[in-house]
């Protein structure tokens, strides 16, 4: 396959981004023959392989490369009379966060008819804003922590709830502005340094040593035949919670991981309740469903639709299931004029 | 206000966008310096003022008329050497259905950084899709009409329900699609009709004679205070419901409506449940909610995040809440490359 990589963003994890595709390449090679870099102002930049180093956007030289305009059918260079395409067959949304997970870049892909791997724009909303999951997944008979929702900087409804708590940035991943709160005293405090990064909060019960298991996975067409791929299920290994330079270093990671020690019973759920979120919602996107185990019972913690360099790792066979991703078929909308016509002839 | 106006789209609600626009016209006149058309290939003409009659889109004329380029910061017309910005205050998104509503063009425009009034991309995936409007209601606590949500032609489900039912592509508007299922006998051939408009059906119990009202508002900043303004509440006009060539109309009404007969209370309680839906989500977008009463209960129908023309005529004075309409403020998102550096240092 002739992969195009798409990446950066502007987005608290745009360094993530640029981490993430470094490692992606690493593992898929000459498989990849464009590499689209977004930066901080919207603008495109089109990146030789032999320049993908991280210090080549840290230094600001990227702006050197090449510029790409989005247009129909794909990115273009522009010369001074003519533009030219980009060539690639299929191009992988790796902008972890704002603009690659929000909905923004599946919208743009969409819109101007360039072929993608990656969450569509519903599939991202519902997934990076950690509210709308909590409802997907209650609609859809999964469990997941009770939670209190904040619009507002008013802790009230944070009084008499059971220590300690957790309180997340609505819409950001890679945890980044996590705070644990540990008593009702510092609840003021806490909410402060989390509503910096967003203006909705999420507060959940912080359970310590509760399990925690990550499972990718994706819908394929093979040979006609469509079928659900999943990954390794991994129990990550942590402190009581991944900061952000864990993770970080996380999504450099190249090295394949060990099987989670997982009753059949539980892997089996776990096939189940990630079945029941991905179909139809998230076709075209290898994610990562991140699962609690407590007592027994599975609770959906997180869907990731653009995990860390997609969870290669976690993959027996990477390469074999990015080809054969099922990607949604466009639904066709003709464009008629039969009312108007309708009413000019009544004129 | 200087007003940029798009609208057309690559939607079944294509004509409809374009009657639509006629009608704005009509009741903003001068105040809307530029039309942007959005044809079914996605490509965007600068129609002049004098041009905007509709046999100029049906005919194909329009494609005469100077094509534009989304780009940073606006619309431009692209000239032999040079192009040049088409300048407009804010613009107004009055694409109904897809493209319009259902968050493409809100993350094309947020990405682009064009100022616009409209639905942004978290607010259209939630009311464009009936059901995830579903999950929001329950989550915020409104009451909805019992469903079935279907993702495959299988009636199955259905089979010892209460007839009649009505069953509604669940991502289109305009009651395009619409069935009504008036027994178990006729399941399949309803299903089939309105499955070829959309790949998820949603069904519900259908009421004849229930009270229908409908209440358009938004948030606006006027004198630097932040309110609520409400429209006038309509129950609208219709036989058992309305199909597309009444809603087709509907679409161009340019006359003001009278005040439904309806108890305070009620009224009150509309308000409050529209305040509840609105806010934050649809902040920069004039909204109408359709609501159903049933024995004294409000409940929710749907939300229509870009009704035809605005829904102008529901408002005492439409000019001067377009003009104060409350526009989200984006969130700053420094570009940092901080752990880059580190990893750097550390090598």
């Amino acid at each position: 396959m002739d992969y195009g990589l798409l990446f950066g963003g502007k987005s608290f994890e745009h360094e993530i981004s640029i981490v993430s595709a470094i490692a992606l390449k690493e593992v898929l090679g000459e498989q990849i023959k464009v590499f689209i870099f977004l930066d901080g102002a919207h603008k495109f930049y089109l990146i030789e392989p032999k320049d993908m180093r991280s210090q080549l956007f840290s230094s600001g030289q990227y702006k050197k490369c090449p510029e790409l305009s989005l247009k129909m059918h794909g990115f273009y260079t522009q010369g001074l009379l003519s533009s030219k395409k980009v060539i690639f067959n299929t191009l992988i949304n790796l902008i972890h966060g704002a603009d690659g997970e929000d909905g923004k870049l599946a919208s743009l892909l969409d819109f101007f008819g360039v072929r993608f791997i990656g969450p569509r724009v519903e599939a991202s909303v519902l997934s990076f804003n950690k509210h709308f999951t909590k409802m997907l997944a209650k609609e859809k008979g999964l469990n997941t922590l009770p939670y209190v929702f904040l619009e507002h900087h008013d802790g009230t409804a944070l009084k008499h709830m059971d220590y300690p708590l957790i309180a997340k940035p609505n819409r950001l991943g890679s945890s980044i502005g996590i705070r644990v709160i540990q008593e009702e005293r510092d609840i003021a405090f806490g909410l402060d340094e989390v509503f910096e990064f967003d203006s909705q909060v999420l507060i959940e019960p912080f359970k310590k040593g509760v399990k925690e298991y990550n499972l990718a996975g994706c819908k394929i067409q093979d040979k006609g035949e469509s079928a659900f791929v999943f990954s390794t299920i991994e129990e990550p290994q942590k402190k009581d919670f991944l900061g952000f330079e864990e993770k970080y270093l996380d999504f450099a990671r190249t090295d394949k991981v060990s099987k989670a020690d997982l009753s059949p019973a539980l892997e089996k759920k776990m096939h189940a309740l990630f079945k029941a979120l991905y179909d139809p919602l998230f076709v075209g996107a290898i994610i990562r469903c991140d699962f609690f185990v407590i007592e027994g019972e599975v609770f959906l913690n997180e869907i990731n639709p653009i995990p860390g360099s997609l969870a290669h790792y976690l993959f027996e066979d990477f390469a074999h299931v990015l080809a054969h991703i099922d990607l949604p078929k466009p639904t066709p909308i003709p464009i008629t004029y039969n009312y108007i016509n309708q009413i000019q002839k009544a004129k």
